[in-house]
């Protein structure tokens, strides 16, 4: 699925209610009409557009009344920064008919009822550990974003120390933030290709930059080699 | 910030144009009505949405040109599976006046230029191993859900053996997902106090359930004492 389309869906507060109601449980229109207190006929219409997203899917139940419920399972990650802006869509592939770690061969028919009450605590168990794991994750994430911001102004400040012109300081910019070909910096900087490859060549020469070539294109980079960090 | 702010804004395939620009470097009005091919007029109706949002500011050049740039930096995640919709917005707090690990008292002035080059480098190289180590945790969190998703699956089933109702089964389903009162029982089941509280009075006797006492409030949760994960 296409990042920007999620963000679309997103971006309307009753899709997001509908979501929120779909993960809790699977639901009937009339049960999200009148939780939402939104009329049927709009449910339907963002029902739909949901449908056709691949989000949720629809069934029927045995009074032959249709039923919502999601179907995938995503984490969707944008970060934001003075330096950075990222949309990030994973989609988390999971097995429907794998059952935490129970081995195929033992259906829960067999499991006699202390069994299952067993393993129903030690699933729980698990689940819990999962997401204090989770959270532990996510700190960790925002530590680093934290000192990639830092740092990132740390560069900034210390490419006027190094760059001899404003396109030095553009290209070098460019380049902290990712590898790049010479038509890609040109693109981004609007800076004809003779200016940025002179630049490119004395920065090369002066031991700043390096390229390496994959699949057949040069990609230019600040080095890394050589230098120690602490 | 609210995260359903975020997400409202983001909902704009303009304003996320935008805020890429930005990221990339200030910008003023007339390049990025420029750059999208939008009219200048619904470029400032989006900028002024964002710098309402606190998302970006204005600064006035030497030409006195308004120009607007990022001033936050955040991450924003939103997860979404067949049993959980979670929305969680992280503000990184990032000193602007602290830049890398530069000693306060070491001005970039004083720095000769071949000390500058060589801490230049060194900035660059801790940036690249943060991406590395940033993508290698969102890799992990993706294992995690993707298990996540997969237990919660066959915790489902095997509360079928642990429930001897239809209640029972709904209330062991929504405390896996999260420890809960009594309140919030009774309002996400819409089910009478009363029945929800003999329900759970038995889950405990027979040791599937606990309480806690936070704030005054009782919170419900599955049993994690006296069982052993592998």
């Amino acid at each position: 699925m296409d990042p920007a389309k999620l963000l679309d869906i997103l971006g309307n507060e009753n899709r997001r209610k509908i979501i929120q109601l779909l993960a809790n449980r699977p639901c009937y229109v009339s049960e999200i009409s009148g939780r939402l207190g939104v009329g049927p006929k709009a449910i339907i219409s963002h029902l739909s557009l949901l449908e056709q997203a691949g989000l949720i899917e629809c069934s029927v139940d045995e009074q032959r009344r249709k039923y919502f419920n999601i179907v995938n399972s995503m984490r969707l990650e944008v970060s934001m920064s003075p330096y950075a802006y990222t949309v990030v869509l994973h989609d988390i592939a999971f097995d429907r008919e794998k059952k935490g770690d129970i081995p195929v061969a033992e259906k829960k028919e067999t499991l006699a009822r202390e069994e299952s009450s067993i393993f129903f605590l030690k699933l729980n168990s698990r689940l819990q550990e999962l997401k204090t794991r989770q959270e532990e994750l996510a700190q960790m994430q925002q530590q680093l974003q934290t000192e990639y911001t830092e740092l990132m102004g740390g560069c900034l400040d210390s490419i006027e120390g190094v760059a001899e012109n404003p396109v030095e300081c553009e290209l070098l910019f460019e380049l902290l933030k990712n590898e790049s070909t010479l038509a890609a910096l040109c693109y981004n900087l609007r800076l004809h290709p003779s200016i940025v490859n002179a630049s490119l060549t004395d920065l090369a020469k002066r031991g700043f930059i390096e390229y390496s070539v994959k699949n057949n294109q040069h990609y230019w980079k600040i080095c890394e080699t050589g230098v120690e960090t602490e």
